[in-house]
């Protein structure tokens, strides 16, 4: 597959707007600094805006700022990879799907309407000139415990927010992929039809 | 459970970027202009640069312009409801999740990047002046088979695209929908932990 390449402080192959083009994920963490309040409000206003199937707004978030006993227990759910270097960040926010209503009902485009919801603190959060990384690799079920959710409601990333650190600072084994450009598939295999 | 309420064009409870702000799902759509080229390349381009888990880019889309069989062909796969006004946009993008890689491997986070992709097209077209409506009202199995989608592959919203109709033009039962406030939980019931 034929990949084309941005660099980060490049526009992209069409004009978008500077939160997107200039989004990236870091590894490197300002481990000192604490989150700016405002800024983290306004990343998550711009979530909650997120549109959703029939209004029903399947998402949760629960945040954690470093020096806490939620921010200990969450990075510890974390893979290990991510243990090296996203607990610097100063805090670390749960997304969480709601699966199915309160009377069981399922919910079929939660984890849809989550990225949605998450899409849109990322880009408020970049635009705040807040650093943001989002993780996958966690115990979700670890994760579950921690923040005593019901079982419909399933944590699906933790995002990483606070300010950008010292590249290198990171650990050897982080440093290349902290300077590796952007890579994304072109349009061209993307859209599959175009009518 | 109690929700705020902004005026679609005053700003939000904390500043937000106008594109967040201002969005919003109108059912009226000028049912004779064509799809700007530009802009319509600018918002895949956004989608396409959206971050996903390990860089998969578990997302498709098919772009069926209006005139077009295939235009007519997804229309034909909505709930009667989305029927009444969708087929008048000067596009409908259709968004597929890829569920597992051609391996066979699933992935698991593909309708939450998917979401995610939609959600940077829906804010760059915003920007660019283009009206969005996101639709998960349709036969998933019938656009498969319009679009000869691998099992893999899974469609979970049609998008219509295009500039801003003439509300007064549509049906009465849409017109109450189109002029009601937009309306969200408040985040004090969305962030369920904040330490």
């Amino acid at each position: 597959m034929s990949t084309s390449v941005i660099e980060r402080t490049a526009s992209t192959s069409v004009p978008v707007i500077s939160a997107i083009a200039e989004r990236w994920s870091p590894r490197a963490f300002d481990a000192e600094t604490t989150i700016d309040e405002d800024k983290l409000a306004a990343a998550l206003e711009a979530a909650r805006w997120a549109p959703s199937a029939y209004n029903s707004q399947p998402w949760r978030f629960a945040v954690a700022r470093r020096g806490t006993d939620l921010h200990t227990a969450v990075s510890a759910t974390l893979v290990s990879f991510n243990q090296m270097w996203a607990p610097a960040a100063s805090a670390l926010v749960v997304a969480i799907a709601e699966t199915a209503a309160a009377d069981g009902t399922p919910i079929s485009h939660a984890a849809y309407d989550l990225g949605q919801a998450v899409a849109g603190f990322s880009v408020q959060a970049q635009e705040e000139g807040l650093a943001v990384h989002q993780m996958s690799g966690l115990d979700a079920a670890a994760l579950a415990q921690v923040l005593e959710l019901e079982e419909r409601f399933v944590p699906f990333t933790v995002i990483a927010v606070g300010d950008l650190g010292d590249a290198s600072a990171l650990p050897e084994a982080l440093q290349e992929r902290e300077n590796a450009p952007r890579e994304r598939r072109p349009l061209t295999e993307t859209v599959i039809a175009n009518a």
